[in-house]
């Protein structure tokens, strides 16, 4: 299973472009669009939720990753092998959350032998080695080196928004695992009380929970919570004990 | 075949993950994504074009039904096997007019023993749940039970617009089939012709005809009906024998 | 391999009817969702971005392509044989800019045996001929007849904007294999420089390049050209060598 996972934008050009490449080099591969509407150019939103959404994958998935606004200069192209799957893109940050949270890691730098656009990797390399690691299981098909993988500059969770999803809740990069009980969450100064689902809140009311993945995320019964607090990414939030 | 047919946006991060489950679950399935772009919450909505955008379904299919403001609350986990496929979702409401409509069906309550979020039974009920059906052929492998469908809320047909298209087309919960000849349709005061295909009418003009799943629809020739007479969901269309 | 190029939009119910339908005709059949956010009902977009964004198909690869503001009319349903490629749609010029690049082509009319709704012959003919044509490898099993393609009314290129992606990059018709070194670009005015990625230039300026399928494509480091220019489709771009 390849799952793809790029601030590519869904309906556009370049998905099918990912999954034509695909199946031309492993065909007959089941790819699954995880998601194509990271925020654009956001290397650490993605960073944040590469780990929250990919972390129940099976072994052995590999994982297209692709935010990457310095496309066409001079980052690395990695594989980083992480818990038993493998993700692949640039060494640009994305990758800086998911090695953090990893129990074992190794990051590969790969060079790709063929000719590449100047402006779309993710069709003309990750794809390809992508493609090349769910055939063979491994990386014995490609010419990579193992990285040292330089110093985070990310911290474990992040306490802002990271991405808004289509109803209007809004996920933070915290997790909930890391809080303390009987914390509070405030946001533009707002005090949001905790729920376990939205129908414990009257409809219209914002509150905030455990996501499916983990995540502490704001919602709103039946409503958009990111309109009610006009929230974006990167608004920050915070957390009293 | 598996089809998904939900409120979730079609560009986000859940579409995806039904999908990964599906796949471990019943690997190698072929799932389809028939529309996550739901009048969001809106069970009515989703009831009425359940039935008509299913009907020519083939035997065997499972189609996962969800729009479901009431997650996490105390409504069961359905199975509705009508007409040779089953129809997976939330018991609340979704499937009403589809037993309305089907020629045989019978009701099934499921207990699914695994753990469970609080907001995402799409991923963790309902795509296992097809899964088992599409590999069996049938919920032997469930804990379920016959359930009695309580009385109907909803009329087998609905004068009003329930989903407007990304062209601007706007779809009544109305069958054609139901209707006497010679009707007039009219929508906020306007009486609308009726035509058989958009080339019958000139360019920006609107008028109904029978949809391609057999739903009175509006539309305009290369234009936005829905712009032209702002309708939106809940607008109520009359019949004017 | 079946690729599907159409302006249905992606989130709607007609894509997933596509799928269906191929799957009763052609089961396990590997659909790609090339694209569905075309222009609506602009056939002279669709026809300069099908050949720069299929030619690199493989050999065998069907292509569903649909962009139809005359469905239910009287244009012929057409199959393109070109360059080892089928291209299936109605002949309403969509196919124009493709035969003219080709290398070689044969055009047939196919006459369609099945009843056939008036509005949606993505999905009644045009799905069903492409899972005949994938399945057989040619057009033996239709009723069909090479047809003489009438006299081409588009360029070769096209000097507009014919495309604009989720980023706000803005595709010509052009492509930048037809021009003169040293030429000059400009876009209402405002002459834009050459750059070969995104990152040779400051974020949030502007320039064109030859995008990753060979066209010239106005773009801005990190934002949206068609922002920051206002630009749409249809808008023209002029070359001054």
């Amino acid at each position: 299973m390849i799952v793809l996972f790029t601030d590519y934008g869904q309906s556009g050009l370049y998905v099918g472009q990912l999954h034509t490449v695909i199946q031309q080099y492993a065909p007959g591969t089941h790819v699954i669009d995880l998601i194509h509407s990271l925020p654009r150019f956001n290397i650490q939103s993605a960073a944040y939720l590469l780990p929250a959404y990919t972390q129940s994958l099976p072994n052995g998935t590999v994982i297209v990753c692709v935010v990457d606004p310095g496309v066409g200069g001079n980052r690395p192209h990695a594989v980083v092998r992480a818990d038993g799957c493998f993700y692949v893109g640039p060494d640009n940050g994305i990758f800086d959350v998911l090695v953090q949270q990893a129990s074992q890691y190794t990051v590969f730098h790969i060079d790709w032998p063929l000719p590449v656009s100047n402006t779309f990797h993710g069709r003309d390399v990750y794809a390809p080695v992508a493609s090349k690691i769910h055939q063979s299981g491994d990386l014995d098909s490609l010419d990579c080196k193992v990285a040292v993988h330089r110093p985070t500059r990310l911290a474990a969770d992040l306490a802002e928004i990271i991405y808004i999803d289509s109803y209007g809740n809004a996920m933070t990069g915290m997790r909930v695992s890391m809080l303390k009980s009987g914390v509070r969450l405030s946001v533009d100064g707002h005090s949001l009380p905790r729920a376990s689902t939205f129908s414990n809140v009257p409809i219209g009311e914002c509150f905030w929970y455990e996501n499916s993945n983990g995540l502490i995320e704001i919602a709103a019964n039946q409503a958009s919570a990111a309109e009610i607090f006009d929230l974006d990414i990167g608004v920050k939030v915070s957390i009293r004990n």
